[in-house]
């Protein structure tokens, strides 16, 4: 009988696992809440009307289609017995449940964003690591252009004009530069009580400097960039309250002061899937205080040579990673790999370095060591992101919707679903 | 000062008449509830994954950003004061309300389906005419796929793959016909437990025959199109009743039969806008069975020369009229054009044909007196649907989609929003 695979997480990380054994002699069951892979790096697109859901959203079960060795389950996974290795998943489509035996499995949750355990701001500051909340995002914001328009009261209409995004890492600052171009330059000719350029946008950052991840001559040039676009970066300074109509900051001097705005985007902080603490729980291992597991250098659970737990939901042992994609999606790789040798080598990161644009034509960058800014880099980050993008047809479409956008300075998916 | 023009409604006839005016010396409000244009005709394929909401639905500001004559409110319209010449418009994006004054009122509301009395299938029977009816129902359609997979008993995998569609017009029967595809070709190679071509696909319609707008031939080679996708059209049928997994059926005899089904689409009867409602009582005057409001034959109410209302929700005194986009969008111009002139000539309706797609390679239509079948009549809808979107974007993302399924029997746009 071929060897059983259990996949949980259909992300970067596990995809690429699930991928990695199609000529292998397995069965492999992948398991995810929802049917799609999301191109998480483009979800911000989505949420400032640059592209449609479902362009950057592939149904697994057509990523998988030709793999014959791959079977795709909707459900979320409500706990491990590693001892006698079954894997239960709850809320099928069906409403029952479903016991999952394994030889060898693979757990790759993911993270999101945490709100430092205010959970209550959730409501009032949706985060972008989903798909669901990109659209949540994309209603709100253009809902506060819409209040603006026919709201009478100047004070009132300036808290709906005032974006307020919090995290001013890849994705913060990406979603910065979009919201001061949509008011600078995308809406400006459609709306005809106010001016759109009034548009302010705050970028919260808790440490020193943008894009902390990235050498500080680019967190200077990525800051310049933001500022010529429109953006204020508020450094050193901490959230530390946010209802419907304001976020309240702290600055590292301890001043408190109060930021009327009605529209606030969550993109700080980073909290494991709860997947890491069931897979932790059932080895009675800890996890650290972002909610992450431990793994041994091949990736493996201590203990479990058959188990592999990987991408943002774990820290492996020795190595300092970032929870980017490119992480996640070697590591899967490499659990592929190790499956098929049936050798437990451990994993080496190969950087090939990190963008983060900023808006148009504006960019950061280190590409294999080598440091960019400006056109070159947006058009690296641009060129990237079509190659990484799943499918043919997705390519062609993100790419003739950014054309356009390019052109004509418009945003084509700017469509309230739920007014 | 120039004439202050308000246009409820930003559909066929609403939109077309804002355009209309769009040289003109006056000054047009249009108020709707949703930020955009809807290209109904296409909906459909957004319910089942043939296309992206945002590729069907245009915001209403982005086209009329360079007509500086005309600004958008997004409201909701709660009354009419004709003698005053007031609009209330509620359910602003900021919480507000608002009072319109005009000198001239153009009221397009549309139409919506008709539950004949049980809005309590409503939840059972999402309908299509909006935008989110069609995205609820796509997520219905995937997660029955989904629910049919990881199901053990046979019977209850049959109710989820048993679709029932109510109601054979245009709209009924493209959708029949796309659901019999989604499980004939595109889904067949992406599920492992089941055979998705046992999808069976009913076609519910109370009178003697499909398309019951169209030429009795072109209804018989329809109906010969439907069951050669392996849809069954039950004609002389009427829906007695529908739960959470079955609907119950008459027959023209008076037999009753209960259909194990999970998954059923609404498409039948018409009901028109609130917004006739409103009018009718405004100046006193009664809606017909349909909720439909009378107007004379050049489309302003009886006795106010100054109000014109058009579109799916009036019949036109004198007149037998279709609901359909083309009588819409030529009464939008004509209220344009009397507008432009001061005067009010009777509407005249230039029927240059109507089409209904069945499927790949298949419809059915009049075209200027010629009756047309299969794949001609199918080039012909593709080709005027495609001239007919708003948007070169929009034209070349859904030839892209398109000719994308056309060639692989895929469906792009797939993704379970709400699981």
């Amino acid at each position: 009988m071929a060897e059983r695979i259990v996949v949980v997480g259909g992300g970067f990380g596990g995809l690429l696992a699930v991928r990695g054994l199609r000529r292998a002699n397995v069965e492999v069951t992948l398991v995810d809440r929802q049917n799609f892979y999301l191109f998480q790096p483009l979800a911000y697109q989505v949420a400032t009307g640059s592209l449609s859901s479902v362009e950057v959203a592939v149904p697994l079960r057509q990523i998988l289609r030709r793999q014959r060795n791959a079977r795709v389950i909707l459900g979320e996974v409500a706990g491990f017995d590693l001892e006698a290795r079954h894997v239960f998943v709850t809320s099928l489509p069906n409403g029952g449940t479903l016991t999952l035996d394994y030889d060898t499995l693979v757990v790759a949750g993911g993270a999101r964003y945490s709100y430092f355990g205010h959970d209550d701001w959730a409501p009032y500051a949706p985060e972008l690591k989903s798909l669901e909340g990109a659209l949540d995002l994309r209603d709100r914001i253009l809902r506060a252009f819409e209040a603006a328009e026919v709201e009478q009261d100047e004070a009132a209409r300036a808290e709906w004009l005032t974006f307020v995004v919090v995290g001013a890492g890849p994705t913060g600052v990406e979603m910065a530069g979009q919201i001061a171009e949509l008011g600078k330059d995308v809406l400006h000719s459609e709306y005809r009580a106010m001016d759109t350029r009034q548009t302010r946008v705050l970028l919260i950052e808790a440490t020193g400097r943008v894009l902390g991840a990235f050498p500080p001559s680019l967190s200077a040039s990525g800051e310049r960039q933001l500022r010529s676009l429109g953006v204020t970066p508020l450094l050193e300074t901490t959230v530390v309250g946010i209802d419907a109509s304001s976020v309240e900051v702290e600055t590292s001097d301890g001043a408190r002061s109060r930021i009327p705005a009605r529209t606030v985007i969550w993109a700080a902080g980073v909290t494991a899937s709860p997947l890491a603490g069931l897979l932790a729980a059932a080895v009675g291992a800890e996890t650290d205080r972002a909610g992450r597991l431990t793994v041994e250098p091949d990736l493996t659970l201590a203990g479990h040579p058959e188990v592999f737990a990987l991408g943002d939901m774990v820290t492996v042992r020795g190595l300092q990673l970032h929870g980017v994609a490119p992480v996640a999606m070697q590591q899967g790789r490499h659990a592929a790999r190790s499956i098929r040798g049936s050798s437990r080598m451990p994993f080496r990161y190969r950087d090939k370095g990190e963008l983060a644009t900023i808006g148009r034509s504006r960019a950061v960058g280190v590409v294999k060591g080598t440091r960019l800014s400006g056109f070159v880099a947006w058009l690296m980050w641009l060129a990237i992101h079509i190659v990484y993008l799943v499918g043919f047809q997705n390519r062609l479409l993100v790419l003739t919707r950014w054309t356009f956008s390019y052109l004509t300075r418009g945003r084509g998916a700017r469509v309230i679903h739920r007014t």
